[in-house]
């Protein structure tokens, strides 16, 4: 399941690691990252949730026995050596003292679920929008029978990420149904304990399913690099602008800087131009930096802060955790 | 907060630690049990609330700076010392890499918030209905203006517990909705994110309102022990049919022993008279436990298993968070 | 299904129309009501549950169809035929337009059913706390097999009820995802669409069950009618306050007797004695009412104000949706 | 609020009937659309909403007066006159009976607004999905500190639409709430009353955020024609694989028109032509369609099926909400 998320998303971290692409903001084109990194982002991501399954089972787990009302009054003085013989038996921790109606541990392991759930979601949203076919920069892999139209025979469809979506929007809707559960009247609720009976098994099912969609869509990423590539450069630039304003600053100050290189950004816009040319052409700019600096500063591929570093880190945690 | 909550419930388990009160599943009379041990079931779950806030609080946050697409670009070489400054100025970790869409940390801690929410909605709910009129074993401490009515002036309203299931209603509420909005697009989200701006502070308000009234509720709560007493006779020892049961089984096996004292039951459920009185006339009961052996088996304070040790217990892993 | 809840309750609200019980506030006596009032607001609000589910039939309902994105393109000249001639065969009415990711229609019912599940939780829940074994005024019927308890042979639990709160609970979870589910990407959703697959049949399902929940706790409701003329004289007399109020008032001006009334309560909260007791024996009120009246305005069973009207309408609005 | 919305998607249905746009399934591209058949969609929804809003006005809001325990009995005989009094003072019907703990009315009002808050996270999202920078198909209207970004002089983000998603995320966040809350106990409830409290207003703020963001952001929506013509082409035909393969249907049957035009995209794809070329040279297309016919089936802007009629249909169905 997860750790083969895990195994998948390093493999692209590490295999794109210099792969431009562009990083997006409310959908919008914002600056280059690259591929790598956001893999990396993914691994750390599905990292933490393995990180954080182990925890719960180890940690938060405990046998439950108290007899009707949680005394073991029926078991006579037997009571807690049953409790740690049965807790030996399930391999489970014995807990100080009986539960049955502070669902606190059931609890919290849902909301552990829920946040599975969600982090698969994010992954498969991510594939979803990479895949339109505006964007064309991922794909996922094709199988005999999978994602494919009907109707529409060109049609690759994302079906495993929009699988993992739709599980982990059903996993989700269990956890208030659980957390709400936890007002259990008394010794023994009348109506929230039930209702985990069904909420219990079925976010632990709709979970597993936001899983196996991810591994599913990322088992065959295919990633278009030269797709990337080419959105990269669909705004003419535009996207370098924070990178030439800082290269401007150190020489004119911040405030110049953004507003000349604001002022450059429109005269791209209301043109055919790039900011490329725009800037070489200008003389405040070029009276700042070189035409090489300028190209350097211009190129996305040399604007990508510490991608590598990250992703390092990512893989690195991953390391770990599978050796632990 | 939730401290002031465990510190109540210590001193209540351990005040109550004889009190006998009747223990109840699906809201109908079960066992005997103690207050004490009921509390020191309420003094374990704020417990594990206060472990598990402190564990989100040391394990989970984690700064979040990477600039607009989580490269650290614009800081050119000294992005992860930027970090690292920024961290140690706010106290909290420096995340291996920015994370800005991946958003386990803050639905962690929401699911955490959620759990204690429902902890709270579950000692209020208890104190609810230990305080109906008919039950009448708990009451919520007076104060000036405080649970009166103006239409009623006899009653005393439980008023903190109500508030308190309230805010952890409105605040269980906010959970889901953290969850779904980890649903974020690529580098920076359009929607799921901005949802977060009202529902983190609105889940903080909520569940602490959830604390702030339990802490009211069980800070004055009024026990009335008479009215404990009297309710664990309401069945007419019928509570005890399962002591009685247990005190015989050795004698003629589990099956014969469920039989006979279920004949018992029927005949006190369609008599005036009590168990004690129908165990006594008993031949085969009385064939097998002296008089004094039915009177001590039907006592419901001799029936109380370990809830001493569990007491204790609860009151152990409190000391054990208020060292920490 | 809701129409034997309906049944049942018209049955239980003409039978009890005048069988004294205590109306309760925040789980405090407050009142007298009947219990046929009680049982007419349940029929009330089943009844309105039957009207919604019938309207959202008759209006809410729509064939959909067209096409991959919407336009019937693939059908040529005969689009518009063919979904009059399909809405035909599933006799459900023709849209004025596709709506394969305008989900309102789906989400409206899921609405209706999240209130017919939430309905039924009400009746449910009042159900196990009039069954509570200190307030006993109602218990489920016996059927063999049916909420006894293995270890506790005198237990008679509210397992319908339990199970209709549980399935109410489960049902309104799939609500949200339904409605966050309406956010469908342009013409086929990836995810949200696919999610309801799995949720709409769980929330009829889950809805049904308690709806069935509540007919089998309604069907065989055992009402004790001693039990709950007794529990009116707990609090001796102090719920009929306002009664006593309501009528000292004309003569002395409602806060003079708010003032009075209250000094009296406290009189008996102080002592033994009840509340008509306390009334005949003070001056002020025997100044202005006569024993006769006193009697008369501290029975419970005339300070029912309207409830035999509302009962009549409840009846009403049943007889309405019955022949309809 | 909402008939803002509609006017505007009136006016852009009704004005862009003729734009020829991509329609998605999936987030693939699928088949040709027009933008008037998405706006008229949108108006359709719209104008569903305002529907269900009035008519819950009309049919579901009533007063509620009943006393402390829903009888009236404080008002003597006057009860159902001083209901009928008020309901004319508040314009609203009176109801039947009493309904303070029989809480359907509010929750299918709470219903409804989650309906609403969908509707708008729909719209929304179609907006921001439109203005991603590689679809470029739409754009919210610029405003002096609007969408701008303080690091990226070139992004115009989607700010109006992001709003409404945040916004419909929160208020769908509360229904579970105010529908769970439903489980009111006996004659007043002790905690879900008090939730409806924060509940019930957050929600009608939140799902007026919805409305009001994507009033916002369809107020100044610019369209790109020019680019939703392009993204026509970005499938080089394929798009017009169904219609093609209904235009062969007629002639070979509908297996072997499915047969071919796969193998005819497959041929487009592992080439650098387009779908018109590559059927302008098949022999066997050749020999059933006229050049001049391929040309026709292949044009997009003939595909649009019943596009024209729904139109209409939902400017018509907004025109009667609008006089009414």
């Amino acid at each position: 399941g997860l750790l083969d998320v895990c195994a998948t998303c390093a493999t692209l971290a590490e295999r794109h690691r210099r792969t431009p692409m562009v990083g997006r903001t409310l959908l919008q084109q914002a600056l280059p990252i690259t591929f790598g990194l956001k893999a990396a982002r993914w691994l750390a991501l599905a990292t933490r949730q393995v990180r954080a399954l182990r925890e719960r089972r180890e940690r938060t787990l405990a046998v439950q026995l108290g007899g009707a009302a949680g005394t073991l009054a029926s078991l006579g003085d037997n009571g807690l050596r049953v409790v740690e013989f049965l807790a030996e038996e399930l391999k489970l921790p014995a807990p100080d003292l009986p539960w049955h109606t502070e669902r606190d541990r059931v609890a919290e392991i849902a909301g552990t679920l829920g946040v599975v759930a969600g982090a698969m979601a994010k992954i498969a949203n991510d594939i979803v929008l990479l895949a339109q076919t505006e964007v064309g920069e991922a794909m996922e892999g094709a199988a005999p029978g999978k994602g494919g139209s009907s109707a529409l025979p060109h049609k690759r469809n994302p079906v495993d990420a929009t699988s993992a979506s739709a599980a982990a929007r059903l996993a989700i809707g269990m956890v208030p149904v659980i957390l709400s559960a936890m007002t259990q009247e008394h010794e023994r609720a009348a109506g929230g304990w039930q209702a985990e009976w069904a909420a219990i098994p079925d976010l632990f099912r709709f979970t597993a399913g936001a899983v196996a969609g991810v591994r599913g869509a990322v088992a065959g990423l295919q990633i278009d690099a030269g797709h990337m590539r080419g959105n990269l450069d669909l705004t003419r630039g535009l996207i370098m602008a924070e990178s030439l304003t800082m290269a401007l600053a150190p020489h004119m100050g911040r405030p110049e800087a953004y507003r000349l290189v604001q002022a450059l950004c429109n005269q791209v816009m209301g043109s055919e131009g790039d900011l490329r040319q725009v800037a070489l052409e200008d003389m405040q700019v070029r009276a700042t930096l070189s035409p090489a600096e300028i190209e350097r500063v211009l190129d996305p591929t040399g604007y990508m802060g510490n991608a590598d570093a990250f992703i390092d880190r990512a893989l690195d945690a991953y390391r770990v955790i599978q050796t632990a």
